[in-house]
């Protein structure tokens, strides 16, 4: 049984975990998936319409400067994006459309440093348009893909079966029945797999 | 420059916190000042009338759930309380009007084991005082300095205090300007703490 990683472009602390999740999984033998979902219709349904880091100022200023410092504990760059939250839409959209390519985590790394340590809008067909053309990939048949009507409808089941699931923020991971939410519950995660059978 | 320690009864990951970090922080040779102050007037102000894990009940499942799992690695007793939050406004006057005793860490400990861990109601003035009958303390004058007008006004003024300097949930670690919130970045706090002369 793999541990499930679920995750949300525009969502801060998926960040650090996104960026480290592969290799900390790898060191224990643990095998992950990949799941993008959406924050924002989970957030909608109980009555919040931007990201609670905003609603509540106090929580942002704290957030931003945790997650500073949790950067620089990993040795990762981290700029504080001008805008926030940006839409992780179309970037989700493109994950979901291509979850069993190979390239997948490849993809996700850079929309995240485009983000949070570059600020760049993510939100843009054209920033998602040149990460993929970095990767050697060419943008227009996999965003025509991620932009079916077939896809955008499978990501909104997706995160219909997060919030059935109790999925409220992300970066979470599960494993089975067990939920575990935040960067900071990585480890605590794989060491449940680990002694779980995963 | 100590480090300080704000908690309040009523909340959930403050009791593995009151219960590891006076051992945590002597192992590093930090020194600690425990801070007793409400969140209840904290949520007030930004419109919540009860405890966000009862306001959003998904996110209340995974904290219990988690701390369940944490109390447990930590060898520590865990029981849901059959109420929840439990009032810590008398816990918390008792602890303001005595936090230069040497008892008082003492006397902090009881408090969460008995809300978290025995489901004992700590509202109750007499579970305060058995508490403190356990530890060789006379409880009626200790219940009458902490219930004096004065010392109620010095909670108010603790507690807004607290508002004023950004905390916003409980347990927060402060070392000067440096904030840390949740039991989980005890490890945090201490490592800023030694890196920067505490």
């Amino acid at each position: 049984m793999p541990l499930e990683f679920w995750f949300e472009f525009a969502s801060t602390y998926s960040y650090p975990a996104a960026m480290r999740i592969e290799r900390a999984a790898a060191a224990r033998d643990v095998a992950i998936v990949w799941r993008p979902f959406l924050l924002g219709p989970i957030f909608a349904a109980q009555g919040w319409t931007d990201s609670p880091f905003n609603l509540l100022p106090a929580k942002g200023r704290y957030m931003w400067r945790d997650l500073e410092r949790r950067c620089a504990s990993y040795g990762l760059p981290f700029r504080r994006p001008s805008r926030f939250p940006r839409s992780g839409v179309l970037a989700a959209r493109v994950a979901l459309a291509h979850e069993d390519e190979p390239w997948l985590p490849d993809y996700v790394r850079p929309v995240y440093r485009a983000n949070f340590a570059l600020d760049r809008d993510i939100a843009d067909r054209s920033e998602i348009a040149r990460l993929l053309e970095e990767l050697g990939i060419a943008p227009a048949p996999v965003i025509a893909r991620a932009e079916a009507a077939e896809n955008k409808d499978r990501l909104r089941t997706r995160t219909k079966f997060a919030h059935k699931r109790g999925i409220f923020g992300a970066p979470t991971l599960l494993f089975g029945e067990e939920m575990f939410w935040g960067d900071d519950r990585i480890e605590d995660a794989l060491d449940w797999a680990t002694r779980h059978g995963g």
